[in-house]
Parts: C-alpha cells; sequence; structure tokens
C-alpha cells in the first residue's frame, strides 16, 4: 500500500457498527483496521494534515475511570480526522449525584454525539449503552475483561515490525489475571495466526475455565523459548484481592527476580526477538528500564505511536462504514 | 425554511450586544435566535459540517461554577461553528488567590476574547463584566435568577414539536423559587405569546413580589388542567434554606406524592401533552423515570439536543451581528 | 511591514532548534520572533483567521504545575496556527505513581508530538527533555530560573507602545531573587539594547554571583529616575524560604509603602513611562490597582494579548524554520 493510497474498503464494506468486544469485527474488519492503521500511521510520520473525513462529527470521551494516555490518545485520533472532539473528565462526570451512569452518558449523546468512547469498571455497561444509545460506542477500557483498541494498536505495531503476526510466537508475560489488555491481546493475535502463550506464576492466571485453548507456562525459560516476542504488563496491585494492600505487593514480591523482563532474560526468545508493553509500566517490577528504553529490542514507545493511528481508523471505520 | 438556506436577518440586523438576560433581546432579535437554532439543529441531525463562521474568532468558557452539561453545550456549539474554544475550568479558575473574579476575567478577555461565556454564583458579576470587558457577555447561569439560553433552547425544543408557543399552555412546575430556569422560561414564553403557570406548594414559590402576573396555582390537578406541555424543575436542595443539610430534604419530603409528573399526572393536561425537564433529573423527585425516558410524551432528551443548536445561534448572532 | 506580510525569515533560516532559555536564540532568531508576534497580532486585532501553518502538527502542554494563563495562552496560540493542541493538566500528568516526569513525557512525546511545551519545578528537566525527546521542547517555566515566552512577549509588548527597546531605561521593581520572569526579561531586554536596572531591597535581590553586569538599586526615587518602564513582579511568597509561612508576609511587610509602584510613584520616573506586570498581580502589595487599570499608564493587559500572539510566532518559527 502507498501512503497515498487509501486501502480498498473490504467487499461488502466495513460490518461493525460498535466496538466493545475484539469478537465485534469479522477477520475483514480487523484487516481493514490494521490496514487503515498503517495508511494513518503515514501520515503522522510526515507531520502532513490527514484528510478531515470526520469534519462534522462529534466524537464525546467520556472516561468514568481516569486514564491519561487512552483518553488522550483518543482525543488526539479524533482531532487529526477533523471530529469535533468533547472530553469528560472523570470528576464532571460524576458530579450530579443524582443521575446515573447511563443517564449521563443519554444526555451527552443527545447533544448530538455521532460516536462515544466510553471507559468504566462496570464490565456490562457498555453492552447497556449500545442497546440505549443511537450512536456507536467504543470501548476505552472496561473491568478486568476487554480493552479492544489495545489489541487492535499492539497488532499494528507488531505488523510494522514483523510484517505479519501469522506464525509469530507471542508470550503474554506477568499479572494476566487481572489485565484487561491480555484477553484481547490474546484473542485477537490468535485470529491473526499467532501463536500465543501465557507466562506467569500460578497465582496472576486467569481461572482455568478462561482462555482453555491457550497454553499456561509457569517459568519464563521455557515461557520464552522460540518466543519472537515477550509481552510484559503492568502488575494491577490495585485490582488485587486480598485483606489488605500490602497483599499485592506480597504476591508482587520475587515476581521480578523470577518474571521480570530484562536484556539478560530476553536471551531466553528467539534471537532477535522484540519486548512490549501497554503501559504504564512498573520498571523494577514487570520490566528493567535499561531494557524497554533500548530502540533495539523495544516497541514499547510503538505501541505508543500506533495508538492514535489505531484509534484513528477505528473512529474512521465505524463513522464511515468504509466508504 | 429549507435547511440549506440561511435564515434572513432581522430588518436593521441583530441588535443586542450582550446576553445576560432575556431583556436583553428584542422580539426580532428572539425570533431571528429561534430560527438560525432550528436552521443549525438541521446541520446536526444530518452529521453535516456547519459553515465556519466563526473561523478565527477566540470563544472563552469561564465557569466559576460547575456544570458539565451547559459547559460542554457552549463548547461544542463554538467548534461546531469553527471557533477557537477555550475552557477554563472551575479549580483553574479560582487558583491565585490574590486574583477578584473581575480580574480573572478581563486577563482571559486581553488574550484576545471575542466572546465570553460566564456562569457564577454572584448575581451582579455579569453585568460588572459586561462594562468592563470589549466582548459580548453572555450569562451561563447566574444566581437563582436568570439562564437566557436555557429559556431559548426550551422554545426552540417546543416550536420543533409544537410549530409555535402562542396560544401553548404551560406550566412550570416544582422549585420554581430556586430555579434560574423558571425564571428565563416565564419571561420568553410569555413574550412568544404563551399561557404560563406556576404549579407548586406555596413554599417553592417565589417572593409575592416576583412574577406578579403569572397564576400560581397549588394543585397538580388545577396546575396541569388544558396544559400543553409541563414542565419539571430540578429541585435545588442545595440552594434550600434552613438550619442544616436535611432541611431540604425535609421539605422535599411529600413533593412526588403531590406534584411528581407521571403518566399519571400527565393524564391531567391536554391529550397529547409533552413533558419537559431542564436537568439533571432527581428521578423519583420530580419526574418518573418512566416518563422521562418515554419518546411519545419527554420531550427532555430533545432539549439537550437543541441546547447545542441554539448555542451556536446564540454565539453566531453575537458574534455577526446577523451579517 | 505591512499585517497582510509575512515576515522575512533571517537569512539562513530560523536557527533554534528549542526554546529553554533565552541564549537558545541568536540575535537574528529573536529578531524574527518578534517581527512575526507583531504580524500575529494583526490578525488577532481583526479577528481575521490566521493561516493554518501547523495544521497536522501536534503540540502537546505538558504542565506539571499549575499555571492557567500561561497554559491557556499557549494553547489559544497553537488552536490560532491551525495545530493540533493537547493539554494534559497537572493532576492527570502524575497520575500514575510508578512513572517519573521524564516517563510521562516521553510516552506522550511517542503519540507523535512535534513540539512539546514543558512547566515545571524541576531546573534541570527541560535539558534532560530536550536530550531525549524528538521533537523541539519549549520552556513554559522552570524553577527560579527562566521563562523565555515570558521575556519574548515582555519585549513584544514594549515594542508595540515604544518602537524599539533599544536606548531604553528598563527598571525591574520588587522580588528580583525569586522571579523566573527577572532573569529572562533582564538577559533579553539587554540583547536587544535597553538600560536595565534592578530595583527592590536587598533581601529580594538575587545572589551577588548572578548578574553581576546590572546595576542593583535599593530605592524607588533613585531606581525610577529616568525610566522609561517600571515593572512590577509578582511577590513570590511561596517561594519565599523561612522557618513559617508567615515569614513570607513578614518580608513583604512595609514593601508597598517602601517598593509599591502607584500613580504617585511613577511620577519618579519619565513623563511617559509606562508600568509593566506579568501577572498575577498581589494588588496592595507590588503595585496599586488603580494603575494597573489605567489604560494611559499600563500595558498590562497588552502584555497578556501579545502572550498569544508571541507564542504563536515562537510556535512557526521552531516548527516551520522560517520557510
Amino acid at each position: 500500500m502507498t501512503m497515498s493510497e487509501r486501502p480498498s474498503p473490504p467487499k461488502g464494506g466495513f460490518s461493525a457498527r460498535r466496538l466493545i468486544s475484539i469478537d465485534d469485527l469479522t477477520d475483514s474488519d480487523i484487516r481493514y483496521i490494521l490496514n487503515l492503521a498503517e495508511h494513518y500511521a503515514g501520515y503522522l510520520r510526515r507531520a502532513a494534515p490527514a484528510p478531515r473525513r470526520l469534519a462534522g462529527k462529534t466524537q464525546i470521551n467520556l472516561f468514568f475511570e481516569d486514564s491519561t494516555r487512552t483518553n488522550l490518545s483518543f482525543d488526539l485520533a479524533g482531532k487529526k480526522l477533523g471530529a469535533d472532539v468533547i472530553n469528560v473528565p472523570v470528576s464532571a462526570s460524576s458530579v450530579h449525584k443524582g443521575e446515573t451512569l447511563v443517564d449521563t452518558a443519554q444526555t451527552l449523546a443527545a447533544m448530538g454525539a455521532h460516536i462515544m468512547i466510553v471507559r468504566a469498571k462496570e464490565e456490562g455497561l457498555h453492552k447497556t449503552l449500545d442497546e440505549l444509545l443511537p450512536c456507536p460506542v467504543v470501548n476505552g477500557g472496561a473491568g478486568k475483561l476487554e480493552h479492544p483498541t489495545q489489541g487492535l494498536l499492539d497488532a499494528a505495531a507488531i505488523r510494522s515490525e514483523f510484517g505479519e503476526l501469522d506464525g509469530l510466537v507471542i508470550a503474554i508475560c506477568g499479572d494476566i489475571k487481572h489485565s484487561r489488555v491480555a484477553g484481547s491481546d490474546a484473542r485477537l493475535f490468535r485470529r491473526l495466526g499467532a501463536d500465543v502463550r501465557f507466562v506467569g506464576p500460578a497465582h496472576l492466571m486467569p481461572p482455568d475455565d478462561q482462555f482453555t485453548d491457550i497454553p499456561r507456562i509457569g517459568s519464563l525459560r521455557e515461557g520464552l523459548d522460540g518466543a519472537d516476542i515477550a509481552m510484559g504488563l503492568r502488575m494491577q496491585f490495585e485490582r488485587m484481592e486480598g485483606p489488605d494492600q500490602r497483599s499485592g505487593k506480597a504476591l508482587a514480591q520475587g515476581f521480578y527476580e523470577e518474571f521480570g523482563l530484562t536484556h539478560e532474560t530476553l536471551k531466553l526468545a528467539k534471537p532477535g526477538a522484540r519486548v512490549m508493553h501497554p503501559g504504564p509500566m512498573n520498571r523494577g517490577v514487570e520490566i528493567c528500564g535499561t531494557l524497554a528504553d533500548d530502540p533495539d529490542s523495544s516497541l514499547i514507545l510503538r505501541q505508543v505511536f500506533y495508538g492514535v493511528a489505531t484509534r484513528m481508523a477505528c473512529l474512521d471505520a465505524l463513522l464511515t462504514k468504509g466508504e
């Protein structure tokens, strides 16, 4: 694909009408978004104005949970395409105590939203809103379950380095149990043909009845063997269960020694393997700062860059249906 | 009026130079704003980019009082017309303790504001600013007295449903005493030819020397008789006077049973009557949630939609003088 | 220079690649920025849309320290030129406790920032970021040392009144010791040929080994003698050292009587002298409110106005290299 051409829309158009889960997308939808993300990455690299394909459209970012980087990334993505973007901050969004989350979202949608990005702790909220609101709902992060645009941007970043995901071995490492990223990544990477593994201690693995078809490996030596990519995850101390705050830290104790990603442990993977992390990182807990900052081994800042391009692609696809 | 044509400017142009009170507008000004609001509503409905008539203009939203929905509505209205919009949040606007509200407003105006939207508790602030600042001042809500753009958007929403206000019977119900909306609505609706009534318990009525020409009715049965519209108002517990916080709740006790708007009580009004509410609602206090959400009876979300279109019209009219 | 023409770029282009200190600019760079600031001031005065020379560019305002007016001024400057501006508020920017300031800045830069405005207490942060980030860094205020865009906007405001700075006598008065403005102003004004003096009590003067070539004068009578401009400074109580909070106030006691700028004391300066202040003012501490508000004597609001125009010039120059 040349930079100046638009990727061909998939046959039959882009079919998804919401993006709450990776499962809302057909294979053809996924491929279309990834191609479009690469297309927009070209504009960003050249600091060239992207076509204002969303001029006149209203995008509302409704973040009931604080998340600076995801919020800014969606904000920038919409602005790059000429949308009128409204950010509703956490504190404001909960300001009227009489109102429910659904009331707030409905009122905002009534201002003429053409697309609404919602981040919330409540795991069922997105589906409720999808039924009630006249506009597409995009999941900007929900509970422990899904973070679909993070999955898509991770795939876009991997493609930019490896060409395709098909045949790659990807080790998702660490606190899989509490990570909304791990689930979206795992589902998407497998659909794109990658060989996915979960690597970490047993108490950070998801419940036994989830992700039954993904191998779980309890040591980094075995887990990274043959891997093209080691994906670290933020240790979610605040979502860990336990009688007191210390329990999270206690669970993490010894983690870095056994599972920390470093230049040394990355040698257990394939030659030329890359490290990734959705951020924000706990340096010295999941990953060594020196490795994270090494542009020869780390794709971490490239993930951030593809965050904007991929969200541009998602907004464009959902609002224009690939036309 | 077709959507693609611009409403004719009133003869002699649009004359108002500020919008602090409904009384700042001539009858011709009011009609011009309502027509222009309907014009812009057409763009919003079609998700079509409105003409960037305010390109190069700077709009500053200075909200000394928190109000998510009004702030977002003005923000979006300005952006839709291509203005450069700056939002000054509550906390930031009070950050330098040495500065007075007037200092802050003057400094912001000196950045090159072409229009300033101000929301504040202080009832005299808007007139002081109007004398000092070189740009038009718009009242985004002040004390208990006025909220003129809410009045205009309510009139625009009513017109979209009933054609004209002339001859309609409109019952404004509930906590009239503490509502800045009630006053602006009542004044405007009467000027547009509607028959307005206040309906509620005596202790929630305004002082005897205010609104002397508007009938006050102490029962919902009598108050809704013959009404085309029942306008609920938010019960302003936080503005109620009393020795302790409980007193507000105590005053409200029994209100829903006697004055609550429901499918049942709406039958006391004319067949086909509609319910309205400026929001945010206390469901189960002023209004039943089921009625509020019923698109056949409720204009509440339409009020929100016309909020953006009406504010576009106000900004355009004040900044371009109808040229 | 006519308003409609663009000032000629300096021979050899605009050379600076960052704006952390006034010392980053050559004399030719300074002159180019001041001419361009005057050029953009013309657009602002006419409320005319400026050319969207920064369309497609991403500007990130990263304010680790709260500063409403500087932040809004940069925000507006970028928007006026068509940049996509992202504001990262104080609270959000410190939200992930595991992250360092440098981590946060690098992540934001990776979203595709083409220029980053940073305000921080840490005095070495800007140079660290300049080495790490791929985009130009602009100092939006740092520690006690520098605030270069304030120096430039002050110079632009002075030029708009006096034509040139060459040969003017400028008295910088008051709390020089704790002011980041005083240093940037003094360095810049001297490079532009002005005769600069520090006027104030000994305990508010900078350390003896700094600014050794600028005369220090301990009385207002002598200090304002022959001055064209008296520049007041905010008394930085919060940066004053001492065993308790009262000490700052105690140090300031008697200051107004001895050094306060008033219509009366301004008569000590040249006829037609003007008063300036970077704001926010402590009325009745450094300056009399009546003098500050007198348009015949005060350039204070004009400084705010030139803030936007000068920052437009800085952004344009750094991002387009005067092409």
